[in-house]
């Protein structure tokens, strides 16, 4: 088979390929991961812009045009979740590519798209629930089947995914694809208590989340600094125990009906014993420490009362009166970071745990689980909490979340217990998307794990903490990388290529924006507000290529008591968690070095970008010297025009073939060093580019001459 | 008065010498301009970036800092629209500082903003009634008083205008303003017929109206292509009339009050006699030649029957329901370019002009519009219609609006009848601001009118007319150019320079955005759309430097029929009626020649552009062969690169003191002129700057040699 021919099929072998990894499992991946690799890194121009990848694509020749004409009709089963479904897929369809068509569903079967489900889905969506569909396009139109409308949902975005700009038209290949997730809980987690996050921002969220297959919306929805849901029955929650700034039992209807109506459960997280200072503010009988709360920095540290009857009469009505506004089968008791010291401290609690014949706190957490367990139970509620709840002693319907690695996961699996991964999936820590990519809820302990034990992990979600977020940057927090995140739990665990990832990615991300999400167009916004003046391309140059400093280093750095009311308007609440310049420019020394400095291209788009950097800092002086929120960022421009000149000479040198002195390249060396050092709390992200053609500088003599 | 001193107390003069011209008037505005434009050029970085200018404006020194404190208390009147006003503004002010401010007004009269109405607005809001406000920062904190609840509204835009962000944190210049319009009518109109325009893009069109202090949307709700409300007592006009997207009266009940709530009027316009094809579809028996009709392109082009007693019966009933549905006191029945012909097919029709002892068909229509006017009388709504309903024998109590120009509106004037103006202000025409913003109500044959004439004279309206719009692109053709209609409309008749306009007008761009307008915003998604891959800033380098064809230019070189359900995604559908960078580059050549070629910085960015434009069409040329939306600016690309190439070469010539071959430059312009022709319905809009570049060359000669 000619390597042209290669490229063209590699779509329709790979379904076979995987179908026959399924088969003989581990031993073959090796091999075929071998195959593959290579493959893929050849035919990225003929790549399709799926994410997440589907589990079998079958490709053929041919297009099918989307043009005026374009129709849906639905044969089979229909209804409401349906029909809007379609609604808004041909509303998504005008949008991509800018036609007006018909808004509803036609009714013949000769429609360029034909619909059918066999059933309708359950009244509350359900884990496990059938996600599967088909959908074949043929040069003459496509069709869509499914086993419910929740597969019919998936295969639509996959069709919007698929609607290219070609030379002839609108359009889509020809191909056949049978898709169905990997993990039943492909989740989301935002925390809304830290910082409000109002109800378009979260709508816009969910459809970004339908848009990549995800279908769980979990909402942190209180925490010590808020507590963030109406409660009529216990209305000081929300009243008191928030900024003013909380959702109405209205809202919650309104968006569990919106993002059921896109195949997404909502699961509510209502975070307790600990990180509930916010409850207490109107109810501090709940405390396990007396005396007044306040919604404010700091404070007293403390946490619910497990030993007082009165706590468990609360909780009781309070999860009744929350049982039937979140429809859901899961219900978050949180049960995270519980500090022992209040317990200590109280007599009475101590007591209590002695007569009880309980060990330690632990125990105490351990028996105020067990109540909430059977007041969920009740309510016909199955509880959800992170790794801390887990113990022999609860039911095994039980599901634990893990914050804390596949160990934690391996272990509760092993011991009967289901259980979902966030370890590796925490957005906040601003890794860049191969790391969480990279990440596999299978992996480590738990690929060890028998078949059955196996089944007991249901998924993963990516998670959104809250600390550092508002509502014009949690988007570029959340996207693109999440839809990274999203493959992961929804596509066969070999697909792990990151170069297509990130090819894939950066097509998403554009896509994303389309549906309202602004994790790209907040930037510039921002910028403008911190410059304060007009023309901002020099701030926007050393925004482009920087990114947060990674992990806690923020709290770390952080002066003071972290305050949630601190406003976040730095460059460091703008700049993206990846910056996309910065990886491409890293693509580029690669290809550049791997060359052997001989890619004159790549070559030219790096000096290009060396002369902007070092350029900038004259450029960028005087915004910096007129506004307070850019003082901080004069060493950091600085770094970078540096940085910018010694890429430039390095350039020089291996342009030349020439080896500089050790002494030269040794100062260089240290000076990104230094440029490495977080400023402002950010990093720049080409140092280690930089690096690269420094060092490279080192090896000049070993290489043949330029041509 | 030193030069430092008189730029400083610029501002602080200015309200005085306004006040000296109303009371003196014309024979002073041309000494008080000489006297104004030299020190508004010179103090430009001074500026205060207030768009539409207060009639008057003092400052002093010193600044009013807004940090984490800030708070807003409502004394004297309060009400429910003053109330959700201020939980805006408060909303505004974050998002303007990335503060997180407290979400509702304080109680006490400590706070940073002082809040003072004396008493309610009218239950429905009136024309002319009271908007003026005043506004007093001074370094300890702010006061703004209106009469009531509308002029509030307006001092809190001027407000959130002037927080700036320096070089200690965000604050207000210390000052006293003192406000009120120039008109009592400042409208945009949105034609919705043609194109729909969703509610929530209405929405933030009104958001952007407030902004500038307009107070009438005027929807053009019905003609030929659609007819886009809800009628429950017709619905076949909605339902057989539309696309099927159009307006509930839930929808439209919603539009009025957030509209009411910032302080802007709903005007419905359903344009009858002509214009009227939607109507017909459900309702044949209203037109005059019989038939039956679709919505669709094309087809009979025929007009209401009025002279048929069923045709006012029909009015009657619907009107009756419209009344309720608008409670604006103003009712637009359109009668504009009403063809003849269908009433002159029309033995019947003819006969009743004939037994009426009518003369021709203008007497026809002056018939129905007294009719309708009764109709409109026995619901208390004052007719309001294009020029040619005009007639003496209607009511004085109408109001005409003008396309035709000031001279009709000066006619209408001395009539005795109301007018307002909108020749000029046609956003279609994709005119530049400055162009609009040269038009003035009450120039031309209005400036001659009698005071009490010209008192007839209510203001203008900003046209935006929907052949060509759709929701991604229609911001962009109405902002932010109507900004400076609004200013118009507002500010003192002497408030006219342009270049002080552009410096307003560019950063009440940036504001508009945050209102989530994407004027700026839409251009990139519509590119990448074009070009269906990830890098797209050679598309953008060309769409950055082109407009749309001018005037009707666009329908003259349209092939076969118009069609309003063609696809609006081409690169004339994206651009921007005014390009920035052509208006910007047009200042440096500018500064360039004026400065004699010795001005280094302007001459550096001049070739920098220049490169960029002679190496784009390389750039470009993969995206164009790509993509099937761009083939058609191949052409343009083309003449773009050679227009860059030219003028580097000319700029080398002035750069040396060098004068060209005569031949050389004889030929560089003829190029330039075929550069001038529009290509893909749209203009390079570098051009004429390119071209004096050019003719600059001539007079090298004159110049002394660089130093």
């Amino acid at each position: 088979m000619a390597a042209s021919m290669l490229k063209r099929f590699f779509w329709s072998n790979r379904p076979k390929a995987v179908a026959f990894i399924f088969e003989s499992m581990r031993t073959l991946i090796a091999i075929t991961l071998l195959m593959l690799a290579p493959l893929a890194a050849e035919q990225a121009p003929r790549q399709l812009n799926l994410m997440p990848m589907p589990s079998s694509v079958q490709t053929a020749a041919g297009h099918l045009l989307i043009n005026q004409s374009f129709s849906v009709a639905v044969s089979g089963y229909r209804d409401g979740t349906l029909e809007r479904g379609v609604e808004r897929f041909i509303a998504e369809v005008s949008r991509e590519t800018g036609m007006r068509l018909k808004p509803t569903a036609a009714q013949d079967g000769n429609a360029t798209l034909v619909i059918n489900a066999e059933h309708g889905s359950e009244a509350v969506e359900k884990l496990g629930e059938d996600e599967s569909y088909e959908l074949a396009v043929s040069d003459s139109g496509a069709k869509l089947s499914a086993a419910n409308p929740l597969g019919i949902l998936h295969g639509l975005q996959t069709f919007l995914q698929l609607v290219e700009t070609d030379t002839d038209g609108f359009s889509l290949p020809v191909l056949t694809i049978k898709d169905q997730p990997r993990f039943a809980w492909r989740g989301l987690l935002i925390d809304v208590g830290r910082h409000f996050i109002p109800l378009d921002v979260l709508k816009r969220n969910v459809d970004g989340m339908a848009a990549v297959k995800m279908n769980v919306l979990h909402l942190h929805l209180s925490d010590n600094e808020g507590f963030r849901v109406e409660s009529k029955r216990f209305p000081k929650l929300h009243e008191m125990g928030s900024d003013g700034l909380y959702y109405t039992q209205t809202d919650i209807r309104d968006l569990v009906k919106y993002a059921r109506d896109r195949g997404i459960r909502v699961m509510p997280e209502f975070d307790i014993p600990a990180h509930s200072r916010s409850w207490f503010v109107g109810y501090p009988e709940l405390a396990s420490t007396p005396g007044t709360y306040k919604i404010e920095p700091g404070g007293v540290d403390t946490v619910m009362d497990p030993t007082q009857e009165r706590t468990y009469k609360f909780l009781d009505k309070f999860v009744a009166e929350m049982a039937t506004l979140f429809p859901d089968a899961y219900f978050h008791i949180g049960g995270d970071e519980v500090n022992g010291k209040p317990w200590d401290d109280n007599p009475k609690i101590q007591a209590f745990i002695h007569s009880h014949k309980m060990k330690n706190n632990q125990d105490l957490q351990a028996y105020f689980n067990q109540r909430l367990q059977k007041i969920l139970s009740k309510r016909h509620k199955i509880m959800v909490g992170w790794d801390e709840i887990l113990r022999p002693d609860l039911p095994k319907s039980i599901v634990v979340q893990s914050w804390r690695g596949q160990q934690s996961l391996a272990t509760a699996a092993q011991e009967g217990f289901s259980g979902m991964l966030s370890f590796g999936y925490y957005l906040d820590l601003m890794w860049p998307a191969a790391r969480h990519y990279a990440v596999d809820p299978m992996s480590g302990a738990a690929s060890t794990l028998s078949a059955e034990e196996k089944s007991r992990i249901l998924g993963g979600e990516a998670c959104m903490w809250g600390e550092w977020i508002s509502p014009e940057n949690i988007d570029s927090r959340v996207w693109p990388r999440t839809a990274a995140i999203a493959e992961r739990l929804w596509s066969p665990q070999e697909v792990q290529d990151a170069s297509s990832m990130y090819t894939r990615l950066d097509e998403v991300a554009w896509r994303l924006e389309w549906l309202g999400l602004t994790h790209r167009s907040h930037e510039v916004p921002m910028l403008h507000r911190m410059a304060g003046v007009d023309d901002i391309a020099a701030l926007r140059t050393l925004a482009d290529v920087v990114e947060p400093v990674k992990d806690y280093t923020r709290f770390e750095n952080f002066k003071g008591v972290w305050d949630f009311r601190a406003p976040l308007n730095r460059l460091i609440d703008d700049a993206n968690p990846e910056s996309e310049t910065a990886r491409k420019f890293q693509d580029l020394v690669r290809k550049y070095i791997q060359s052997r400095y001989q890619d004159r291209d790549a070559e030219a788009q790096i000096r290009s970008s060396l002369m902007a950097w070092r350029d900038n800092d004259g450029k960028l002086e005087p915004l910096v010297r007129g506004s307070f929120l850019l003082h901080e960022i004069a060493p950091l421009s600085d770094e970078l025009s540096k940085l910018g000149a010694a890429g430039l000479v390095a350039l020089e040198y291996l342009d030349k073939s020439e080896v500089p002195s050790e002494s030269w390249r040794a100062q260089q060396l240290a000076q990104a060093d230094i440029a490495k050092t977080p400023k402002a709390d950010l990093l720049l992200a080409v140092v280690e580019s930089v690096r690269q053609l420094i060092d490279a500088t080192a090896s000049q003599s070993a290489m043949s001459p330029r041509k």
